[in-house]
């Protein structure tokens, strides 16, 4: 059996995802699917929202992340994993690790804020700090794999992370029948590949969205293009997709995505204050970017049914984007 | 049969709680029961959230309304329902009132907040200005009566009302088995009557407890001096729980309850932002009490298999108590 670390996400199958479900179903969560009348109505769609935000370190990427460290021999898992995500990756890979019992090394530009910093090192993962630079984060990030032999486990572009980011819409598909429609925020696109790994398999003919913050639109324009293009330093409410599309979710996102579909920040911080306000879930900005695409897309999702997937809530809870 | 409106407190039956429920079921959430590993560590006990902010309205409360106004018979209901609440039972009430297509008059000071208002039309309440004195009040809801004929639903002082509340804890012993202990807020009482009715027939060993804001312990003092004493315009962040107990819920309050415990505003605040931060749900002050109790006194519940009702989400997202 082929490794799936030497797989590309084109060679990955629906064993790889059967494979990461069984491996990491006992450190996740099988979060619920909750439904909004409110929503509903609204929308004029009939709306299942699959809240990763309940998540076990609060966000789907711990899918990914036990599925990398679950997978990895002995041998190579007791020099630990290393990443210079210091996002909801950097969480999930250090929630993975300790449960493994193996150390996660997380680089770290020192500027970063002291609650991220806080975040990781609560769920175990040893940061090393280096200048806000690419080039230091490199160089940095080298010498900790070079000391530590650790594994690099990518936040997105690791076939190991694409399969088990695919166990999300499992379950979803389960939970929920006879949908026509997934969304799913698209950043780096891990989510959006995995879905495209379910769904392409077992569900073909239901359309999937990606949707993406117009100040942050690198995969709306890669799609149109046909080739990967990158956006150059993104800003946008939406912090967890500012990151580009990689070969390995490039393949999916080209192949199996039905259309990319943009938000302004405005849309997204009122649909996210929405989703709060009336679904009483605390979600992070990136979350709210599909429902913000679905309300300004009516004529995609009326009379439909549309599986919603809340990727995440690690929100900083005293900077909020409507509260000035 | 004898109506349940024509009983007190003392004469509820679980016969009521259980025709409550049949009456109900179609109109309101059998709502989620939600866990959180970092809270279980954090206390030393094992919670299950009882997430009534999901509930249809935002709260609790539309348990006792539904059961109050689907009760009516035609010929009463038809002239409507009215209540003088500001809160989540003019919210309820007004959900209620327009599932069963009768009107619900609220009334209200004309200094409420104009989301307070918003929120009573969203629901189809019609509102009654009157000055913000507890004579206009008076005054006002009496003329209002006299024109409509409107059946009073009292918040919680209503025997119909509790036994609707008395629905939440018959749920939470089915979906959570072997619970030693129930924490609810206390307020009005009514959750806690409710509580009370369903728990001293179902599971007459599960201990009860209510939880209370330290600048509105009228129930704590209430419960030690064995009568009811009222406080005088209390001050705190959890502002549902500010009214005091009646002769209908104090039956309950001083014949079933273990024990009334209080915490402190910051201490409620710090269990609100927890709560939000760790479990990803948007809950009022209000229910935040009962886990900043759990926090304070870790003799009481540590070991211990215990239901905390989260009462209600309906939160000023542009006004958190964190937030200066």
């Amino acid at each position: 059996m082929l490794d799936v670390k030497d797989k590309t996400g084109a060679d990955l199958t629906l064993d790889d995802m059967l494979a990461a479900r069984a491996r990491i179903a006992p450190y996740i969560h099988r979060t619920p699917v909750l439904t909004s009348s409110f929503l509903n109505d609204l929308t004029g769609a009939e709306l299942f929202f699959k809240c990763e935000n309940f998540q076990k370190a609060g966000a789907f990427k711990v899918r990914g992340a036990s599925n990398a460290v679950f997978g990895l021999s002995d041998e190579v898992a007791k020099r630990g994993v290393a990443t210079h995500s210091s996002g909801n990756h950097a969480l999930s890979l250090s929630y993975a690790a300790g449960r493994r019992g193996i150390p996660c090394h997380v680089v770290m530009p020192h500027t970063a804020p002291q609650a991220k910093k806080d975040a990781v090192r609560g769920y175990g993962g040893i940061i090393t700090e280096c200048e806000p630079s690419t080039t230091s984060r490199e160089a940095v990030f080298a010498e900790v794999q070079a000391r530590t032999g650790a594994e690099f486990v990518h936040p997105y572009n690791d076939p190991r992370v694409i399969a088990g980011q695919a166990t999300c819409s499992a379950e979803l598909i389960e939970q929920v029948e006879g949908l026509d429609a997934v969304i799913a925020p698209i950043g780096g696109g891990g989510m959006v590949s995995g879905t495209c790994l379910t769904l392409s398999n077992l569900a073909p003919g239901m359309k999937i969205y990606a949707a993406e913050p117009e100040q942050a639109d690198d995969a709306a324009r890669s799609f149109r293009a046909g080739h990967i293009i990158a956006d150059d330093a993104p800003v946008t409410v939406a912090d967890g997709l500012k990151v580009p599309l990689k070969e390995n979710t490039w393949h999916f996102v080209s192949h199996f995505v039905t259309d990319v579909l943009t938000a302004s920040e405005e849309e997204i911080i009122d649909a996210m204050k929405l989703t709060w306000a009336r679904m009483k879930i605390v979600i992070e900005a990136s979350c709210a970017v599909p429902l913000a695409t679905i309300l300004k897309n009516p004529e995609i999702f009326a009379g439909k049914r549309v599986g919603v997937i809340i990727t995440g809530g690690n929100v900083d809870l005293d900077s909020l984007p409507w509260i000035k």
